[in-house]
């Protein structure tokens, strides 16, 4: 088997529990179609072609899912549970039920095909399809990426500026009101790249977003952990928020070291006490928060390089 | 010139004042490309192909805009209306400025080439293009495509039951926090999908999105008009939603006739107070509500007629 660069795999039916009905024309490429010839549950194609049509409303609606998994050393992290939040998400969405055996082997074979690295990402995605297309519930799309990531050290060690930004919603609104999606990992992330932007128009390199009723929620890729003595402590999951795949390995090692732990209802006032704060998500781990809305925070450098040494060494 | 049943042009470089740099290697499409050999600004295509790479924002990141034209006997309906639109939802998402009089050949040519049908609609789309291509504004995607549209003649007459779901921001949040991007016609639409199947579930065909400070908004693809006697009244288009076209339209074409219009800040309790309602949008034109949350509203069905006619006859 040869190595890549960049590996793209395509499923050929993802979240479909029955092979696709053939359609009525051959379709462009194998994107839609079901399971190959030879039993095989993706297609290898190359990142710098086109696969998409301009019609998936993946592309033309940011209807769809996603999830971001790290590779370390050739080993994947928290697969089982990125594969969770995927098939939550796409239950959010009313999407078909992604086979996650399928996912789960595709990923393995994306990471296996691709040049050995130190870090990889892998993003897993599930669209639902062409508009238009199939029956009832369309015939999703479906891709697995594999590239390399660059060197994070700088931010896993120094840290990042991060300011506070209001998402708009109260902490309580994924309970009144499930159809805003709040708490699933959507291809409609616009927002998400705004709010970025809106930040290093204030000198910061990225954002805590904090309700419309004053409570701390997640980044836009991230989640928080804020340190007290020997607590860490997250804002609860139930606010709409992602529930951090990174974050929970943190508080599993932080357990093993003898800190407590905690899932609470932060008041945005509680962030600047912090003893510490860091952002962590998938590939990028923990980043530490320099500073906050511009006041400078101290680092914790021993807990941040135990935390990502913690994060780089998982078997699983 | 040979017709087309669906028209897709993919324009060689949208928002880009300066042709492209020449890629290191070569693109496997002209997507990305400058301008064509022969001068012209976009590439024919096969709207059954693929055309977009998976690494592209406006497919991962919903990270892009778009307008939604009717064509109506190979008449453009508010082409410069829509246009202004689509540069304005540019600039709110930091996003190169489209070229307009690209856009707008590129609509006129689309049209031209598809086969004569009373009615088409055309969608324009601009993304940021494909993740970590180009320099700081990175290489944008643009297309125009062109379909027939289905028989509307039911919804435009019998009408819609259409329920109010929350949107969940207040009616000043486009004013606070201008990163959220309401007012901005986005890719990131998941969640206007997700109502809709809210409402299916609800036995509705459509939604009319409440702020959550309790007033009128939008619908998740159209405008709210309500008509109080000879008023016709529409939520004030500084509460982050889009300023329709169409309602703009139909204020024109009630104004002509004598009626009065209003646009205003309209608690929710009103709308059941309202003699006739109307879903606008550029497509559908003017879809009266027959059911609200449930409770049987009149349709105006001579109204309802009269306007459809006029915004079918639009000559510009």
């Amino acid at each position: 088997m040869s190595a890549f660069d960049a590996v793209l795999l395509v499923l050929t039916s993802p979240g479909l529990a029955e092979p696709c009905p053939e359609p009525a024309e051959e379709p462009a490429t194998k994107l839609h179609s079901g399971n190959n010839d030879d039993g095989s549950i993706f297609v290898v194609a190359d990142p710098a072609a086109p696969h998409l049509r301009v019609q998936d409303l993946g592309a033309t609606r940011g209807d769809g899912i996603f999830e971001t998994l790290s590779v370390s050393n050739g080993r994947v992290q928290a697969l089982e549970a990125h594969l969770t939040r995927f098939a939550n998400s796409a239950r959010m969405l009313d999407l078909p039920e992604p086979d996650l055996d399928d996912y789960r082997s595709t990923i393995l074979a994306a990471v296996a095909r691709h040049v050995p690295v130190a870090e990889l990402w892998v993003k897993t995605v599930l669209t639902r399809g062409v508009e238009g297309a199939g029956g009832a519930l369309g015939i999703p799309t479906g891709w697995v990426l594999a590239e390399a990531v660059g060197d994070l050290s700088a931010v896993r060690t120094q840290g990042i500026r991060v300011v506070t930004l209001d998402r708009g919603y109260r902490h309580d609104v994924a309970e009144t009101s499930p159809w805003l999606l709040q708490g699933a990992k959507t291809l409609s992330y616009a927002v998400n790249r705004s709010v970025l932007r809106e930040a290093e128009r204030r000198g910061a390199d990225d954002v805590i977003f904090i309700s419309s009723d004053g409570f701390v929620l997640e980044g836009p890729t991230s989640n928080v952990i804020a340190r007290f003595g020997d607590l860490l402590m997250t804002p609860c999951t139930d606010q709409g928020i992602l529930a951090g795949t990174t974050q929970a390995n943190v508080f599993s090692y932080a357990e093993s070291i003898g800190m407590k732990t905690e899932y609470a209802l932060m008041p945005f006032a509680e962030l600047a006490d912090a003893d510490a704060l860091w952002l962590v998500s998938s590939v990028r781990h923990a980043a530490p928060v320099n500073a906050l809305n511009g006041r400078a925070m101290a680092v914790d450098v021993e807990l941040s390089r135990d935390i990502n040494e913690y994060l780089l060494g998982r078997t699983e």
